[in-house]
């Protein structure tokens, strides 16, 4: 079933303790659609400037994803994120952000878009979250993510936002900031109370607990030994998930939790080199060779 | 079958953010008996003061820990930690360490403790702990804990003492110190090269990680929302897997990962009071109970 995401489209610079690139495609709906792009089509809207080199827009494209919602603003210029990562390639730290055209984006969807059946509110402001699911028309299902930034400053606008959406994913640093609470299986559980149905807490390195009403579960991350660059790990996790259950067509809790299990090796291949590298290598055989890896090495 | 556990016996003194506890039963060997006595007959050596409670031994020969190598040193103190834990209950800081008597701890086994199948080195100088192997007469399943402190002051003997254990439990952090490498897998990997036919990564909050030659893989922790004291927590997770073993007979890769899950739900518990009030409580039936909520919240 169709999918839809929203989200920021970027130019990113990202340094590590041993490699660094420049300018390479990033950006948390262009990440997510392209680890969605291996279970189901998928349709993006975001804004980029006149600096937005075609050849990214051709590997989207070539990945299927419907990039008639990428928006090139006249004489603006591409988000550019610049960061670094401490050697533990878990924390990092933003050596430089220019909104540029993301700063004032708006998103307007393409009639075809309105009626897609899943939907992604990616990483962004709120307001700008709800002008989205002001324009879809009955969606199935919605997913929002959401960061430190919106917590301090939109915290009233985030909360209407809850009220809103189906499912919540966070980073284990936000769910504690939202909620003041340190232990993260109340915080999660906390999260859920403020609207969604449920809540999905990324931990980075450590796995991604779920939260609904009846459940509470932790799944760790796919033990990998070559961890490269961690950019857009959780955006892919995000795909992986929401592509699989937009594939299937159902969100009962057994989907769910496959959903989770597909989220978290999709993220597995994503940090294994720069930007969308590894992404770009892998097929949908790898993604199920590595699920099977992942379903053996939690049986006991 | 028969477990040897060689190593701490304390009283502690805990701050949490929320309470504290002040003189309370603490230890790496008592947490791993208490542990362990759950699944098999512990034999524990260690030392203490004429200040020990004897309710302390009560409690210990109440779950049928045999307590005849537990010396009591005419004239000393006992082992005294005082701990405070940051609101995240993952850090903690020493406030005090007095080792009193188990400052020259020279381990001296009953001869009926010699022929143990099962034997854990608990927390201590590798030095020491090299002295129990010195004792035992082919043990079918010899493993060890160590800390920092010896990987920065006795790095040489723990190295030998690798080469003689078939399996090493050790913290994150103490598993980049001793390698060098902040890529937990590779970490695990190369101290498995140091040595023991398997190595076990406690990461707290986040599960642990196993490693043999043929075999890498995590398992996350159990997610209780009631962290009340995580001290004891890891040696209580290496009682309930060594526990099992003993129990077991076997220690084949399926027989090491349920293991695992056992040490993991056993910690859970520890976790869940001060001291040993929670691991007090419980039956067998509840460390079964909880394996089998594990085992459901990790299929898919």
């Amino acid at each position: 079933m169709s999918l839809l995401v929203v989200g920021s489209v970027a130019i990113d610079s990202i340094e590590t303790p041993t490699d660094r690139r420049d300018d390479v495609l990033g950006g948390s709906a262009v990440h997510f659609s392209v680890a969605a792009s291996y279970f189901t089509s998928v349709q993006l809207v975001g804004v980029v400037g006149e600096d937005w080199p075609a050849e990214h827009t051709e590997l989207l494209k070539s990945r299927g994803i419907c990039t008639d919602g990428l928006k090139i603003e006249p004489g603006g210029k591409t988000f550019r994120w610049t960061g670094r990562y401490e050697p533990n390639m878990n924390d990092r730290e933003t050596l430089e952000v220019h909104l540029n055209v993301f700063e004032n984006f708006d998103p307007i969807l393409p009639d075809e878009y309105k009626r897609s059946e899943f939907v992604f509110l990616a990483n962004g402001s709120p307001i700008v979250q709800m002008k989205v699911l002001d324009q879809v028309t009955g969606p199935r299902l919605t997913m929002a993510d959401t960061m430190d930034l919106w917590i301090n400053i939109q915290r009233d606008e985030l909360m209407q936002l809850l009220k809103r959406i189906d499912g919540l994913v966070l980073n284990d640093s936000e769910a504690k900031l939202l909620t003041g609470d340190e232990n993260l299986v109340r915080a999660g559980h906390a999260v859920r109370e403020m609207g969604p149905k449920f809540v999905v807490i990324k931990k980075g390195e450590h796995g991604a607990m779920f939260f609904s009403e009846r459940e509470t579960y932790v799944m760790p991350a796919y033990p990998t030994p070559d961890v490269i660059d961690p950019t857009g790990a959780g955006d892919s996790f995000g795909g992986g998930m929401l592509g699989y259950l937009a594939e299937k067509g159902e969100f009962d809790p057994q989907s769910l939790k496959k959903a989770i299990a597909y989220g978290t090796v999709t993220a597995s291949f994503c940090v294994e080199d720069f930007s969308l590298q590894r992404m770009k290598q892998i097929s949908r055989r790898d993604l199920d060779q590595r699920l099977a890896d992942y379903q053996k090495m939690l049986s006991f």
